[in-house]
């Protein structure tokens, strides 16, 4: 984690999710932008939930990450609570394999905007690459090294051997 | 809507709820419970959602039920706030046809239950049912009420004609 | 099991449900709740299913956790012949993965209610928890005890470490 | 409805099902075999089911086809009510056109078989031809008949003009 | 494999289907029921499928159980060749898990009618029982040992511990 | 229909899937692409059937185009019966939209390939293209109408106003 | 449509989704944020969509909403070729309602992120939102106009009458 | 690989495909159809996909085919950028197990057509098959061999053992 004053804040409903949400965090690690990550749950957390999303613009974030599965209501819940912009990250669930976390999460009704990523561990890369995306608006550096990471990515896949 | 004080809370995120809702009213109605019906929304009146949870149990109220559509956390986030039952009906959305609905009630996770009732007006009947059948384990009368409801109901099916 | 008379009745299509619907039990356990488990199918036992559903009322039960798979038809007949509140648990299959248990179980009529819960362990856990809240309504000390149940329970997600 | 003992026993949970089952039916009509037909419901009417599919057998009923929409319980509880070949017919419900009615019906579990077939029309009308199929196993003039119709079938497909 | 002229066919797509399909074998060499059990593949021996579906009547068998997976033609194609009953198995697939399976054999059109079991071995099971079944209207002893199975069968569930 | 000796064999369950279906043969009369179109069902002419695929080849067809919906098993029995390549439209059904005939299309064993369109009229206007396709690999013009129909398509859509 | 040069793009891969994609534009009309707004498809114009969004970041845009239905390849092409934050919105279909369409979008692999909304109008609305909430980081008046949309929509709520 | 000129390209998202893709390879090995295999991503090359289809006619293939995973665009995307026929197979995803894969790719609008195959290796060894059969129609010993390819095939089922 970053010693910087955090830009972009990672939420997850259990650390069991950590696993996949990790993903987003070395994302942001790789590009240098500051974060903090901890354990908020919406449903046995919820006043914790209510301060921080409440709190996030105040504290200087300008995103925050919200990972969940199942019936996965962080997310949305932030969303309803702050009007930074929200990256939801379905985890994926052990019966229903995140179908259940994806449609949580996407199928926010209008008015309040939730940004959803692919379920599993690819949407918690994206929601990192996609944060910083938007934090590379009004950051040129942050800017050109994402298109250095494009670069980087696609030397590697054109190098890909069978 | 009954003029005592209300025992059960009824609760949807939009009135466009109400024509699938107000099946669970009009159940409550018919067995004279007493209720409360208004809209209450997680995304969109989030802080009114943590107060009308937070306080249904000292206002007297036995259960609430929580309808809502989509990615509908309505009634998950109710039963984070409350160790009253909350009795969850999916309604039906446009796109999905409530699958969206019912996941996103249905699979709570451990630590924090939500019962979950079927997609539309089929739902909302029988949470207002089961809500009976909750008030109806300390009321006689309600019990009795209860099986008169069954008997009815059988013959009414008994009679049916092709 | 409790020795005391039991309020809650347990029951389930297969011994094979038991490590699912186990942890309704452990959660009534934990509660200090009476409660019976065996093993009653809708399909297999029809007989004693009819039996323990129409005497459930009368031998002092309160609710009735049922778990089944596939196409689980053991909560909704139960519900179908008594009017206590039935809690339906999903239990995960093999092919579908729980997907034809919610359905069978969720989906019934207006008329008949079953309070569903989510696929697998989180969902007996949770019916668990739900029906001690119902008791809860009638029984002070079990209601503070649910109180003091989220509190652990937010203690233990707000000191997770990543 | 023919005037013979009825070797076929058409039963549904509701009336607003007869639109749908009447095709089977149809079907029974035209092939000449008698049979019955009446609202049984698993969940509004579970003792008239217990003895309708007790009494089958003995009654003279060689084979029953069971319709229900949602939840389906009835065509699995008559399977498990009697050994006579149960044939069930899924009917298309509002909200998950009908996809809950199949799991319902054909996700059995080993020891207890259903028949089932596609949702809604087409498969009353097979359920129909199915149960005169099992008939004509010990009756040579309806095994022609049959025949017959799969040439008046084939025949009307071979003339259709685009 | 009995030795007895076969009363029933059991056939499927490859033998690594054998090990599901096997299941109706079990039970129809439980009940002394003789049937014959081959590969028969409708899209690599579509040939073989025609011949075998055509001469099937005449041959003695009284019906035809048939498994497949994934696109599965043969218990559809094999009903529209011959006029006996087809009982069909919905073999588990690799990827979709038999939800591919289950409905390219239950959606059938109306005038070819196929009976559709569960999904995998329980599926393979319940043909097998309900092969049994059709024959037993015109044999008293396997009708009566249908009621026997049944009695053990719910004699073992009775008996069942947690 | 063109006049010329057709050159793709377009067929179909049921004259009722022509709307659909129709929509491959206006791409061929389009594109000057000599076609036949008849309705051949798997289910209830399974004969002609065989005798269609079987003799495509000989009588100078280069592809087929099949459309069928529910159980569609008419694409992949043609493929089983013929080496020409054969494009499969799934036609969208009542109850399941088409998921059901995509499944049945799309999802066949290695060994015996169909090439799957998309459900409904798109799918049958691409196979129309697609057909066009395999057809200019040995005819220069065609594939110069190719060419020109995407770069009219293209300049429609170029042109769209909002 | 905004005079001033446009800081979103918004483009669809037809007309006819505009009407669903129209209501991303209203909520940029009613935030005053310029935007611009057409048809490129990544079907028939890919090269149109190449030329489009490799010069979305030069022209001055910040982010880029795209719309589609289907096999919906724009959204995730769009952000193949840019680092631009691209959201996406899945256009309900035909046959399948959108799931089609999300499914299409939403999964994107691990490198190249898609912000994700609901499926059909509600979507769009929220993408509108969400580009405002990116703009409004670094526009101080914009989060302000948001912080009211939020309010208005809280009062709008609190006021719905039954 | 062959060392003749290709006829047939096989590109695919990644080289983890390539265990899955590789099927396709195998069989154009056997058939002697020369080919080349190379990994072109939608979203990670897209300059390189882009001129990979756009070259492709020129350099002498004869179709193409694309396997892709999760969100798979390449099919689609190459299908836009040339009028070769163009054989899309969908690899199994992690969690969506390849539905995902299969409507992103099946799903095309009326307009570009790309043939779909079923997911995983089954659908890889199809594309390959087809592939063949495409260029059997200009290879009478091609043809010839795919006809010996299906005898030996059937050869193989009927001797299977049980």
């Amino acid at each position: 984690m970053s010693e910087n004053k955090p830009l972009v804040g990672i939420i997850m409903g259990s650390n069991s999710d950590w696993p996949t949400i990790s993903q987003a965090a070395d994302i942001l690690d790789s590009f240098g932008v500051p974060y903090e990550a901890e354990v908020v749950s919406a449903h046995r957390t919820p006043e914790k939930m209510y301060e921080y999303a409440k709190s996030a613009k105040a504290r200087g974030l300008k995103c925050i990450i919200a990972g969940a599965g199942g019936a996965a209501h962080l997310p949305g819940m932030v969303s309803a609570l702050t009007t930074l912009p929200v990256l939801g990250v379905p985890v994926e669930s052990k019966s229903l394999k995140g179908m259940d976390s994806l449609l949580s999460i996407v199928q926010m009704p209008g008015g309040v905007p939730t940004a959803t990523f692919a379920i599993g561990a690819a949407g918690a890369k994206n929601a990192g690459l996609y944060a910083t995306s938007i934090l590379a608006l009004s950051d040129e550096s942050l800017s050109d090294k994402l298109d250095d990471f494009r670069k980087q990515q696609r030397v590697k896949v054109e190098s890909m051997k069978l």
